[in-house]
């Protein structure tokens, strides 16, 4: 079980490796098996079909990008602001931002869900579910904002990794400034 | 000279639809050729490099996404404000998405940006301008919003975008609804 996991989690990273160098259209389980560097056939074992492949690649982005827990104590431990609330946005993106190529990889997948369903399926309920936990964390925690003006910041910040990652239509603006003023203007003053 | 234009636009076409259906990775001369149902060679006539395609692709873009005349000089009409400004957003969202391939090819291109700095350097070169104009045209008509403001609007109404035309973290939100509150919130209140 142990040794499965570490597989999945390989092959996981090799996937992601070629979504962020290569696009959607280079991802097939041959591929997969040659980045990871296992024999062929590995990746179809683990993953029968193209809409299995993309879930373990789901699920690895998510471990990938999971926040680092001694930061989220450390935040949990302030008073549920709006301050506390940006603190936390910044560390996602700085996250994201370092996460360069799962970030990439999961653009990639956002595209190539425009495509094909079974993509769609797979990212579309991942993303909803953390939408999801986005709102209720605020409402648990008594921070600012409701679906509405999350889903506004989502969007926000969605685009500002995409300018940061790709082509950026001004360098010189600060991210940790456009985030705080994102948090700022977008979520309403009081919960 | 018309013939060489009508054939520019004929080629561009063809590797937009190609970018959208396919991604980066399946744009090359003779997919373009095949796609625009062209001699062999022809697209490597007008395109000599990668590079000049890719500037070929990023001028019919601006072609395709350009604004109907009739509704910017209705828009212009209108007082300077900030009601003014969101039907001008509202209006290029509607425009983005109704132009729902031209506009996955353009997200196609940022990321493949990522990956080639002659892609970064066309699509980048573009997309600045783009940007510098936006932030003159406001200050001229002296509609509300300054470079910083006018990024963080790039940044959501990008995001928004993406959310809509690939995975949506929920369908739900009115996107009209969406761009007003951005705007109102985004923009300072007085210019």
């Amino acid at each position: 079980m142990a040794r499965n996991d570490g597989r999945r989690r390989a092959l996981g990273d090799a996937g992601l490796a070629i979504l962020a160098r290569e696009g959607a259209r280079g991802l097939t389980h041959r591929a997969v098996d040659a980045e990871a560097d296992v024999p062929v056939g590995t990746t179809s074992n683990y993953c029968r079909s193209r809409a299995q492949l993309v879930a373990l690649l789901v699920a690895r982005i998510g471990e990938r990008l999971a926040p680092d827990p001694d930061v989220q104590a450390a935040l949990a431990a302030r008073a549920p602001d709006r301050d506390r609330f940006a603190a936390h946005v910044r560390e996602i993106v700085a996250r994201l931002t370092a996460s360069r190529e799962t970030t990439l990889a999961l653009l990639e997948l956002r595209l190539e869900a425009a495509r094909r369903p079974e993509v769609a399926e797979a990212l579309g309920g991942w993303m909803r579910d953390g939408f999801a936990g986005d709102v209720a964390f605020n409402a648990a925690a008594g921070l600012p904002g409701g679906a509405f003006e999350i889903a506004l910041l989502h969007y926000a910040i969605d685009g500002l990794m995409l300018d940061r990652l790709t082509t950026s239509i001004d360098p010189g603006i600060d991210v940790d400034a456009a985030v705080d003023a994102l948090v700022d203007r977008l979520l309403p003053e009081s919960p």
